[in-house]
């Protein structure tokens, strides 16, 4: 039997220790292509390059430590899938992970996410897709520790299928492995970003901000991401990208136009 | 009784047609606020900037043809949309505005919008706010043509209130004012692009590509955006940054972890 053809992405770049681990991880499962952008892309949203051109490198490929085939690309993690899916893979990957990400991307992180993105954008070229995320931003972290869920998830993947437009996000608390109690399948928590812009001068005397933020959770339901991950789960939530608010229609039917 | 305080913005850059088209319109309403990009952030998608630090500028302002004030940022549209609301202005604005973007931003292509992101970062703020995007990607696109449709909506929206968790992604069609049928309340069609990358060597030999692509639409309701679209409606389609599939969480229970 032929083995699943796995892509694998990410937003952190293709030399990130988070993705070097999921290539590792799906090289036990499958064959694995990695397009992955040539740079950090934290941060980019569903961002894709419009008016800029695209380059593509072939890195060097197929060792113990490195997938079947690998290429780098200047663009955005969205850029990335499209390129794979369009021109890169000889044929349809049965499925695209993306990370591991250095960072959480639970709640509404989702909506900034890089990682997601790619993996959204495989969803939305019908590939089944899920982007991973280990809730430690520094670049050592330790992406062991979560190996076999890893694995079990994107195997389940594999067999059950994921429903249609549909990915999903699953995120790891910052656990040893006996430490973390299992999968919770969740819905997205809702939260937002206390911003504080960080004003400075520059030594030419013009001023600039840096953004920074406060992560505030706004939501104490117990079937949320951010209390999976409080408590000691690795978060699953499917996320879709039919962003219609349904229960919202029947509302504004009612405005006079 | 104070005016509302109206908050512009977009992403093809504060000198956009679109963008003045909307400012003149909003002066009509209430008192308005434009922060937007200094530069064209087509296809950002919901990008904002962490590993780099931004610039805002404040415009000359204040007369006929320009808001009561004015700045431009280095950033993304989410961006200037996080700098307007916690640094730049003195109140929280009663709504936001995003627009017109040049170019349709109506189903699958919301996801990779800069007008729908800086919606829907003030909606997650709690900003009431609306996308609003004309199907003509020309510089010079005529935008007066819907000008009292725009006006009615947003007046619509600071009387009624839009639903919490929700802004609108609104869509005109490229038509003269006695041709558009009226407004529709839609939800968002399912498509996708099909996409193709046009490869091309530089002058020094290196391989590039061109991102490219034909809109594909994989939907027949009569109750979608591009359905209103193509039959002479602008569409409204109330879009949510809860991006939960909820339907899709019992199936993803039955799985055996």
């Amino acid at each position: 039997m032929q083995k699943p053809l796995i892509l694998v992405t990410n937003d952190d770049g293709i030399t990130a220790p988070g993705l070097r681990n999921l290539v590792l991880l799906m090289k036990k499962i499958g064959d694995v292509v990695v397009v992955a952008p040539d740079s950090p892309q934290s941060g980019m949203g569903h961002a894709i390059t419009l008016d800029s051109t695209l380059y593509s490198k072939k890195m060097l490929a197929g060792t113990a430590d490195t997938a079947n085939e690998e290429y780098s690309c200047s663009g955005t993690p969205a850029d990335c899938v499209k390129l794979a899916l369009q021109e890169l893979l000889d044929r349809k990957p049965d499925i695209c992970v993306s990370g591991i990400n250095h960072g959480s991307n639970s709640s509404i992180n989702v909506i900034y996410s890089g990682t997601m993105s790619a993996a959204i954008e495989a969803g939305i070229e019908g590939v089944p897709a899920i982007g991973f995320s280990l809730c430690d931003y520094k670049w050592e972290a330790d992406f062991s520790q979560a190996s076999d869920f890893i694995i079990d998830i994107v195997q389940q993947a594999l067999e059950n299928g994921i429903p249609k437009g549909v990915v999903l996000n699953v995120n790891i608390p910052k656990l040893n492995k006996q430490r973390i109690k299992g999968i919770k399948i969740c819905r997205q928590a809702k939260a937002n970003w206390k911003e504080k812009f960080d004003k400075r001068t520059s030594p030419m005397g013009k001023d600039y901000y840096w953004l920074t933020g406060e992560f505030e959770l706004l939501d104490k339901g117990e079937d949320t991401d951010e209390w999976a991950l409080a408590n000691g789960y690795i978060s699953v939530v499917p996320t879709q990208f039919d962003l219609t608010a349904h229960h919202a229609i029947q509302e504004l039917n009612s405005w006079e136009f």
